[in-house]
């Protein structure tokens, strides 16, 4: 009988989400784990999401009905099952790490495929979220960093060595721009991540006085500026408003790039949907060549969070 | 007996070329028109464009060979065969120009393909030039405004519009950037073209008094700044080492999106390579991911100008 069941792996900074998938993109059981405690060595996490593999599958009762396994990952190689120079997994940042292998050898030659989270994510709304039907679209993941999987002609772009669809790390910000994670200045995702937004919420604060429910929060996160904006904090909102039109305004360049019919945004931070939303089209549409105005849509993901990135993750499995 | 031969049209802002090119890409007999004396009328222009190719084609002595005709132009819509608001043609600025169905109903109902001028040169690259092999570049024509073609998979990115590839109308600088064409500031064009390289000049001598031999030059052109440059002109020589470091940042920004395995320069402006090189190296290195760094080519089209885009345009036609 045929294998009818595939197990996705998304890969994130502070956590990893495994599902086992049925054909039509049910989850049948999932599992968590961290990926951030396990120091800059890379078997060691590779050790721990093996062991939870075993104990997700064995909860689904599919033990011998695994067809592969299908992982998104920052920085995931499609060609070569890597994971390379990702500034946001600490068993990652440095070098190149020879995932699928390594996982693959853990778990009995299991086959696994791997690319980048967004790519994943990207694969996942094509099939059974808001991008379904469509050929030209660009998935943008607004998370810990700000992560990109490009679709043309109904095909994910991997580029000539599996990398391509780095659009977090497009210039925003030209001069004078923040440091990213990177270690370049000005990046897209140094404003405009779930890190960003509190980076802008506590530079303001510090530079001003206005006042603020913000100022009686420790640690402000993007959580805490989105609770304030919900209260009608004034600072809160105009961080979301700032961060909205950067976005747009680099959405106008991708457009230029692809021509896409749809933005798909995904990830903690697209929650802030509604303060992001109108500054994100106007600056979108104000920096968009005639030809393209008012034509490009912005839609936000409807999948659950977690599922969308497991669903993406799992389909690459399907073509194992 | 199957027909052996087709016609490439290059639609510039000044000057049309025409070609009649074989199965080998050799080039048979080719003419020239003038672009912008017709007024914003398109049917004038089409007209005289139509009667060259009438003469052209006859020259070649194959009039009863010619199995179709393939155009590049500014804006020029492959899904659509119309050229719609192209800045630098006058009588395709201010609307939309059904142009390939207007050329071939004057020529007796020959098939006419229509694609972006640079989408056209990219593909002559890819079949004839340094492309040759290459299944992900980006096709970079400097000339009077900054065209693209970008190639994925082997093949060209039309979008889901046909307008894909305006990487000229990306933002190479954000703040206070210089109005371009288009009605948008900023853009590479602004600064990156013939009449960017010309108005850096022209900015420059007004603001300063450094002694140029720009100095003694009416109405400066790029060919003028590469001509005093060559003589050694330190002002002219400072404007290609500007106009390199936008191009390499703006192509970092490139390379983020779709991993080329190179850049391909063409256009009057690449002419000026011994000065521009080493910039542009430079500053796209300085920008790029460190996955990237000194892994992405940048080549100049080794093909004649006029019939890079020729041969490119007449590629279309096989496809007819």
């Amino acid at each position: 009988m045929e294998k009818q069941y595939v197990v996705g792996i998304d890969v994130g900074g502070q956590t990893t989400k495994i599902g086992v998938v049925d054909a039509r993109g049910d989850v049948l059981a999932q599992s968590v784990i961290r990926s951030d405690i396990y120091g800059e060595d890379a078997s060691a996490y590779v050790d721990a999401l093996a062991a939870a593999v075993k104990a997700v599958v064995a909860d689904s009762g599919k033990t011998e009905e695994i067809r592969g396994i299908g992982v998104g990952a920052p920085n995931g190689n499609y060609y070569t099952g890597t994971i390379a120079f990702a500034p946001n997994l600490v068993w990652a940042a440095k070098g190149t790490v020879d995932f699928a292998k390594m996982l693959s050898a853990r778990l009995e030659g299991m086959p696994v495929s791997l690319t980048n989270d967004a790519n994943a994510a990207a694969v996942g709304e094509m099939t059974y979220g808001v991008a379904r039907g469509m050929k030209n679209f660009i998935m943008i993941t607004l998370g810990t960093g700000v992560g990109s999987g490009i679709v043309i002609n109904g095909q994910v772009v991997y580029g000539f060595d599996g990398f391509a669809g780095e659009l977090g790390h497009t210039n925003a910000v030209r001069y004078n721009g923040r440091a990213c994670g990177c270690g370049r200045t000005g990046c897209l995702e140094a404003y405009c991540s779930a890190m960003g937004v509190a980076r802008t919420a506590r530079e303001w604060l510090e530079s001003g006085t206005e006042p603020s429910l913000l100022r009686d929060v420790e640690n402000i996160t993007s959580k805490d500026v989105y609770d304030a904006a919900k209260q009608g904090d004034a600072l809160a909102i105009r961080v979301f408003q700032y961060t909205g039109r950067i976005l747009g305004r680099s959405f106008a360049d991708f457009v230029a790039f692809s021509a896409p019919e749809a933005i798909v945004l995904f990830g903690g931070l697209a929650r802030a949907k509604e303060f992001l939303y109108q500054p994100m089209v106007e600056a979108m549409d104000e920096n968009l060549l005639k030809i393209w105005k008012g034509k490009i849509k912005i839609v936000f993901s409807q999948l659950k969070e977690s599922d969308a990135a497991i669903l993406g993750a799992s389909a690459l499995a399907w073509e194992l």
